[in-house]
């Protein structure tokens, strides 16, 4: 008996993080049988040795593994294409967890050239999908994107358009969008590099430069509160009265480059 | 055989959505040899009727059904603390499956008083521990909550004060924070409606109200270009300067209140 008593018992492979929590990786395939005890195992460790938070990243291929660790007291946290995320908060006082991204970012397109000509676009799928609504072009930013190169991105993809990013002229939010996730949808000028309107995307059914007028009194724009605010802010900047937020590149100590987006109209006499 | 032919066979109950596919709803207990061939046959029926994107949400009570839908080609999409949302593409073209949810959003709060002193704070975890850097308060905004709100909630755990929420004065995105999600940061302005501060938060070593000056000229703010700009900013808004986004609650057909954030002082000639 004392010769099991100090056997060596084998743990999962594990890594701190900075919060005092462990992250584990699995690696390579598992039997959940094998994975189980050992989890157990070295859950009793950490628990010992006071750790917070432990997190284990399951990649698809190892989703063998899910269950035996929610049985054994995880949750999900998160999850992404090709891996999910799971955590179990050790200790007695309330989690500090931090909370999954909780919002997905949108971009819209006001591009107008030198005849006062809007470029829009019809949808052949959603929710204006058949209205024969004429709209800005809109598109989802990527994780990592940054809003300035999305609303150029998106632009190209629906109308074969080159432009320039000036300016974000508002910003909606909006909840439960989304699988009950939040909404944070960017308004953005852009200035036309191209004129030649050619669709690339399956997503548009007609695209057209179309008079900023005609564009603002179409009956939906009219009707919905929010949109006919949008329009009214484009027709505001096309006559050159409005200060949006454009983006200024910053770097970090650490080297990264991040857009800070604020109004260089007012502060052009102080910086 | 003709017999069987004509049989019914028994699909998982599934709901259409907009965008020609299906969401499968498992609220049920079921054993995971009955889900696969379940799984199996609506799939082919789904398939035959020209569906696009197949939807599983599964509670985490049926943290057994994963692995089943794995193997039958789906992957994952996200997942909440209690449940974990599948997806599998079915036609042969690129999938069009929108993104996971990919920014996580937080405030910063630019409050002053008529002294033209800024509340500031002192962090005791993170990355401004231990540094002696006075700081706007700052937090996460939570799923489904107003930027706007967040903002004043936050100043309020953090020190105590009850304030107005007046504007978003500049905001700045960043990627790579956290999980390798990107982050948005809404620097808010807000008035101030109490002065006595009293530390709520255990995250907070201490809160003052500091000369707005004393506050732009700390070294770190200096050195930092971000925290530069964003002091700056600030500055000149306490001179009445400068015009940031102000929000404005709009409600949408279906009766939501969302806010859209905009120049409100460039947009008076206007609305």
């Amino acid at each position: 008996m004392s010769q099991q008593r100090v056997q060596q018992v084998e743990l999962l492979s594990s890594e701190n993080d900075l919060y005092g929590g462990v992250v584990v990786n699995i690696e390579k395939p598992m039997d959940s049988e094998v994975f189980s005890p050992l989890l157990r195992a070295s859950m009793s460790h950490w628990r010992q040795q006071g750790k917070r938070a432990v997190w284990i990243k399951l990649p698809i291929e190892h989703v063998n593994l899910v269950e035996a660790a929610v049985k054994e007291g995880f949750r999900y946290h998160h999850a992404e294409p090709d891996y999910l995320m799971l955590v179990c908060w050790l200790p007695k006082t309330a989690d500090t967890i931090p909370a999954n991204a909780s919002h997905r970012v949108g971009v819209g397109a006001f591009v107008m050239n030198s005849k006062r000509e809007v470029l829009v676009v019809q949808e052949n799928s959603g929710y204006f999908k058949g209205t024969g609504v004429w709209k800005l072009p809109t598109g989802v930013v990527d994780e990592g994107e940054d809003i300035c190169t999305a609303a150029v991105r998106e632009v190209k993809e629906e109308t074969g358009i080159d432009t320039e990013f000036v300016e974000v002229l508002a910003f909606r939010q909006s909840h439960k969008s989304f699988f009950g996730k939040s909404d944070l949808l960017f308004i953005c000028m852009l200035k036309p590099r191209t004129f030649h309107i050619e669709q690339q995307n399956l997503e548009i059914e007609a695209a057209q430069w179309m008079p900023i007028e005609d564009y603002a009194n179409q009956p939906f724009n009219q009707k919905e509160e929010l949109f006919n605010y949008v329009a009214k802010i484009c027709l505001s900047k096309s006559e050159k009265n409005y200060a949006g937020f454009s983006p200024l590149a910053t770097t970090t100590d650490s080297g990264e480059t991040s857009y800070l987006y604020f109004n260089s109209q007012d502060m052009k006499r102080h910086i």
